[in-house]
């Protein structure tokens, strides 16, 4: 992808997941601070264990602009409150944009450590969504990942065509769009078309011999 | 241990870790992506944070065969169901061995690291129950690890065995052996005859001052 | 600060950051050894974080006194009870210099490694509050840090001070005392005239498409 896009979409993704963090921790008992660091957490979460797993320093040592960001989304959010969320469809789509984004860095930066193809995904997986487990975990809630729509998944499959068009030697910049307009496509039409994987049934909890 | 024998029990307690993990997630509106995301957890999480505290890369990294066994835990849920648990106690018996043998799996890893005997058995303890742990966490449930019977203290025990075998210049296959089944026994008498230890009685609860 | 002051402060910290762990896992369902390793966790839980992003050896490792700290923390807990909070504010004043200690601790640690002024703070701040956050997601509770007092502020407000003195070349020790009472001050200060952040209000909950 063209740089400056890449680092636009990147800066768009940051705030759209320091935004969903931020609104998800409000009307909580949760105070500015805490709701900084929530937000915080939502955008750097996913990249810093994919970084901790990979050995390499925290993406966020070497640049300040995400905790910059974070800090423009909460006052971006105290100033603006409702306002900001009739633009609601807006910011579902960076969130989105977002995820795809922060998919295909994840992929990258594990192509780059030499790592098995399967192994690249799972990270592209860890970035695209550890960010907003923790942030449900922190808000003491099951995280809306295992829940809600397609959102690991979509990851997963833009990481699968991420590796298709690898191996069939199509130019980085075409794969790396390629791949993540797959994820943010196959989102958009879940959420659009109420598409989810089944849920699963109780099983076996009479017995609760198992830990 | 014998390698083959190893081996073959490794699979066993991944897929019976995964296995406890799904089956938890189960009937929690958590769709099945969610529910083999959680298997995995349950299975790998563990060894996961112990070979980020030793600065390893992580075991799964370079064997695929643990999210293939958890891929295998979920069809095998999926499809026979409750028929699955009225084998219940067999899979009890499998999670009690995964949990004997992934201690070990932590301890002869610290001991490999050069590292002191007590920080091996804290490894081998974090192996044998950090992944129970964050399943819980992530299903919003205190730990049953805090909880009941006796889990944790029994990794403590085991490892204490090793070290006792180790100093006295047992063979390490016996040594490992000895080590597991400790755990193991120690778990399966303490769940048979529901031994547990004191629960923590409420304290100065009055006063919050101390957060 | 003189070596041996360091030291017991350091001691003493973690002492009563043990304690507060223990004591929040009293009185619900947790049995002794849960309690420790509650404690245990809310002790070393924030240095551990920061060594594992800083990719040095996580310090209890190196130094078994942590745990065995901990250990004492629960005797004195089970023998003394009810009479060890009748010196409530005592143990706060312990759990509010360990706040300011583990937060210089942090912020020396990260300077050694040569990383720059904010990204010290910033570990300054994981390290002096990462454990209870921790301990409060184990006992399945949004983290008081996001709810109370001004607890991670301080720590910021202490880097802060730390590196004004930093840069007009105050001696090393001269700074860190400095630093280390700021947090301590402005903890205690709030803590007493109930001074907090104002909180996040309700912000466009209606509208759930933004995960």
């Amino acid at each position: 992808m063209d740089i400056k896009l890449t680092i636009l979409l990147d800066l768009l993704g940051t705030f759209a997941f320091a935004i969903s963090g931020i609104r998800l921790a409000s009307g909580k008992q949760i105070d500015w601070f805490g709701a900084y660091i929530i937000g915080l957490v939502t955008a750097i979460g996913g990249g810093t264990l994919r970084d901790l797993l990979l050995d390499l320093t925290p993406f966020w040592i070497l640049d300040s602009h995400y905790f910059l960001i974070t800090g423009a989304a909460l006052l971006v959010t105290l100033v603006f409150k409702e306002k900001l969320f009739k633009l609601g469809s807006t910011l579902f789509l960076f969130d989105t944009i977002g995820l795809g984004l922060f998919t295909i860095v994840g992929i990258t930066k594990s192509v780059d450590a030499g790592l098995p193809f399967w192994v690249c995904i799972v990270m592209g997986t860890i970035t695209g969504s550890v960010g907003g487990v923790t942030r449900d975990v922190l808000l003491n809630q099951v995280p809306l990942l295992f829940r809600k729509d397609i959102y690991a998944l979509a990851c997963v499959a833009g990481g699968g065509i991420y590796f298709i068009c690898y191996y069939i030697n199509l130019p980085t910049g075409v794969t790396e769009t390629i791949a993540a307009l797959t994820v943010i496509i196959i989102r958009l039409i879940a959420v659009k078309f109420h598409i989810h994987l089944p849920l699963l049934q109780p099983i076996g909890k009479k017995k609760q011999l198992i830990k």
